[in-house]
């Protein structure tokens, strides 16, 4: 099959890129380098199924000379610094939502019938059910970052219904594994690599996250793809455990030999916008026979251990 | 106060225009005359309290101009032309999700502190409980006009926590009255006064419309804005009935004096997008005290009233 990837340099993206080549298929990759690294298409690059379009999702000509003849577009370019949302306060909007609106003219125009979406855990908002359901109460959205990843799902739900185009949407935890390029695993790497004996955490600590290994994360959407057929499939990705920041702290410095100093901003978020919990619901991916292969701390190990072969080309790049 | 009112030569808009100049505010109201009639700010124009900022709410500049010093945004400026969003794709997202983030961060630019949103009872997509509360479960969006719509909302909420800006989003069925100008009473209407012999009915006319009256609609949110104070606040805005189109025809018939022959397109939907039902659960705003004076049917004859008395003018505009 001839598939489309947009964001096809970054963490997940490059995986999945890497992943498509060795089932055969014939790859597009998009990518506009602004977070994107060049270093994580090498072995794609050096595949003659793969072409790479360099350009951005807001440019209609650069998509529609990527989806020619194509059969699937993997829609994972989005601006995934959602710390920073309030110093940039259009650039969800426009990289993700509008972004998103593109892709989807994109394939209408050229008669791509089916999509897949990363979208987010943290569309949920302050989420009052743990774990979380794909049918939760209709959230209130609170991070810019989220408000657009929903923008782009009610697109795709309605290019779907109006234009008959199939849609994945995928509602994410956070997502660990080799290629992972930002987050509080490589803030804490570097912090500690730089100087072991202290480390300064934002919030308290206590934040609970949930991850995904990237590898089960890609085992889940071509499962789904494989498994269902509905008109828009919606799942939940996230693994049935999570963990405190703190948990993460301890496997980290253990992995790293260290025995830092922490120091707490305070609070019980890391940030404005920062969500307090995910943690989600999976028992419909579960149903599908779908099972994650790394528990939260191997992925967060694996992690460790893939940054400390590769910081300094992500760094240099 | 002074206000600031998007879409002021719309439907909903001028009458809040209106209502807004003679309890004393100061009214800033901006068009882009895309849909807005001239002949709807009449009466405001002679008002020295209202001044009229001729532009589209994609124009950053037009914004500002228009917020400067204001206290608050009635954001009601829309593609409100849902029935042909198949035929402009990209329209709804444009005018209601881009229009909406060019509204917020014109507010946040010009230190705007509350906004309130003209939302849709159709974000609730095929909703699965009647009537709909607000907490439904987390829907799928069937239609380009409710998505864009959905954006728009969860752009002010994530707006509403990060920056500090208080968000009103009212979720409307339809609305009729005096300058009511789309919808299947004009539509109706205008065949009958055509020719009263006959009708032609989208759909099997089984399908079951909610309304309520426009000046029911003003003062349910000047109660909502009076009364309820969270950073979101999120209601839903209609009457406890409904009626079939085949009411409707009845009613605009009787008043009419005409007897016509009908002959129904058949489906269960005028067209595609067209949601089946919307029938809303009103307790919340109900428990604020507001209470709807006039019914389904005396708002359709209301309309059709006004609109023999107006159609020349808002067909000749």
């Amino acid at each position: 099959m001839r598939v489309v990837v947009t964001g096809a340099a970054g963490f997940i993206g490059s995986n999945l890129v890497d992943r498509l080549l060795a089932e055969g298929h014939t790859v597009v990759g998009v990518d506009n380098f602004s977070t994107g690294l060049r270093y994580f298409l090498e072995p794609a690059l050096g595949n003659p199924q793969f072409r790479l379009v360099t350009g951005d999702i807001l440019d209609q000509p650069t998509l529609l000379s990527a989806m020619q003849d194509s059969e699937f577009v993997f829609h994972l370019a989005a601006n995934a610094d959602v710390r920073f949302g309030a110093d940039h306060p259009t650039r969800d909007f426009e990289q993700n939502a509008r972004g998103t609106a593109n892709v989807l003219e994109a394939m209408r125009l050229s008669h791509v019938p089916a999509i897949a979406f990363a979208s987010t855990g943290s569309v949920y908002g302050e989420a009052t059910v743990f774990p979380t359901p794909e049918d939760h109460p209709f959230p209130v959205q609170t991070s810019l970052y989220a408000a657009s990843k929903l923008a782009a799902e009610g697109l795709i739900e309605a290019y779907a219904e109006t234009f008959a185009i199939r849609g994945y949407i995928f509602r994410f935890v956070s997502v660990l594994g080799e290629r992972y390029t930002h987050g509080h695993v490589i803030d804490f790497f570097r912090q500690l690599t730089e100087h072991p004996e202290s480390l300064e955490v934002l919030g308290n600590g206590k934040q609970r996250k949930s991850y995904m290994y990237v590898h089960d994360c890609i085992d889940a959407i071509l499962t789904v793809l494989d498994r269902s057929k509905e008109k828009i499939n919606m799942f939940n990705l996230g693994t049935d455990e999570y963990c405190e920041v703190n948990d993460s702290i301890g496997w980290i410095s253990s992995e790293l030999g260290c025995a830092p100093r922490i120091r707490y901003t305070g609070g019980e978020r890391g940030w404005i916008g920062d969500n307090p919990f995910i943690f989600l619901d999976c028992a419909r991916i579960r149903a599908l026979g779908w099972r994650p292969k790394l528990t939260v701390r191997e992925a967060v190990v694996q992690t460790v251990r893939y940054l400390r072969d590769n910081i300094h080309q992500i760094n240099r790049t």
